[in-house]
């Protein structure tokens, strides 16, 4: 396999591995079911741009998201639809909305924050649903077996700069239809002065030589 | 001296060297020239509370960040009055206003941001004094000794937790009337899901044993 990512970037330079990094703004994911609901009978998800995770894409649709104490509009839905509703917002979001939703990874949305969605056709209120995203970085099944790595493996990650970190706890996230990314949200970009794109440095908690 | 910080916090513990966590939102100082300007002449600041900072206070007073493209209102003055006028803001504010405020100490605004002040009484179009403020521990000069710290030494420090990171390049500031506290900016803490109070570990990069 070539030593590329997908936009054509060195994945390892001077010994190092890196990653690139996608921004994730807040989105949400919707069933059919639910969307339905919001936006009415038969309403399909048009795509305003793909984006870098393979099927999936940016839609034309937004919703506004609202709780007891708060309401933030123009939400964008990311589709295809999925099978499970799930809204991604960052902490300092849910500061805005006045609620304390759980950090978890894509898809744990069980026991999760309630939130309420507002669309032109139809409400939803959410018993769950509402989470903050966990930092991750997608892989295809053949990245990870070459270069060493296993789903669900926690790696560290070293950002360079004038406020320069290593995040901990960073999962590794192993699927087909993947493209090897870093996922992080708005207030992670922001607090380190990362930009979408910048190259990161993977590090191995578990290494092992062979 | 004693081993606790002014909260009646442990420093120390197994070993460990702790600093608790105050989370700076966006405010400005500003001069006494300028004061006037925004709101009068005569006019002085009024405590709201104190802060941390021995002889420093939240004041009663706000004034309306202004950029070419953006606003954000409410903005609050620290008192009392220094010697320059500084506005400290996050990054996620910068977005806000779109503009590209440098990552500063404080009392470093020489060819910083330019930026509008709207208050009550008048405007000031300020041609530097807008930064992205530095993380960074404030530290008395027996407190320093004792430790082993110097003035504008780097250090990194430790933030348990879901989203667990390791921050460098934080700056010790060796002066008079600090109390021992690390200051951070709202995106630094919502990233890092940090909170008032919370007790961070400090990393010395450049140990030597004596």
């Amino acid at each position: 396999m070539e030593n590329l990512n997908y936009l054509g970037k060195k994945i390892k330079e001077g010994g190092k591995m890196k990653v690139s990094v996608g921004i994730s703004s807040r989105h949400l994911h919707v069933t059919k079911e639910h969307l339905e609901i919001l936006f009415g009978k038969d309403f399909e998800l048009e795509v305003e741009r793909p984006i870098n995770q393979i099927g999936q894409f940016a839609s034309k649709s937004f919703v506004t998201l609202k709780s007891e104490k708060g309401i933030i509009e123009h939400v964008r839905i990311l589709g295809p639809t999925r099978p499970y509703t799930q809204i991604e917002i960052s902490k300092t979001d849910a500061y805005k909305l006045k609620i304390d939703p759980p950090v978890r990874m894509s898809g744990d949305v069980k026991g999760s924050q309630p939130i309420t969605l507002i669309g032109p056709k139809g409400t939803l209120e959410l018993k769950e649903g509402c989470i903050i995203a966990d930092r991750h970085i997608h892989m295809l099944p053949k990245q990870a077996l070459m270069y060493g790595f296993t789903d669900d493996e926690e790696v560290m990650v070293k950002v360079p700069g004038e406020k320069a970190c290593i995040m901990d706890c960073v999962k590794i996230r192993v699927a087909d239809n993947s493209y090897f990314e870093m996922h992080i949200d708005n207030d992670d970009a922001n607090a380190n002065l990362i930009k979408n794109g910048d190259l990161l440095t993977i590090i191995k908690k578990d290494f092992t030589s062979k």
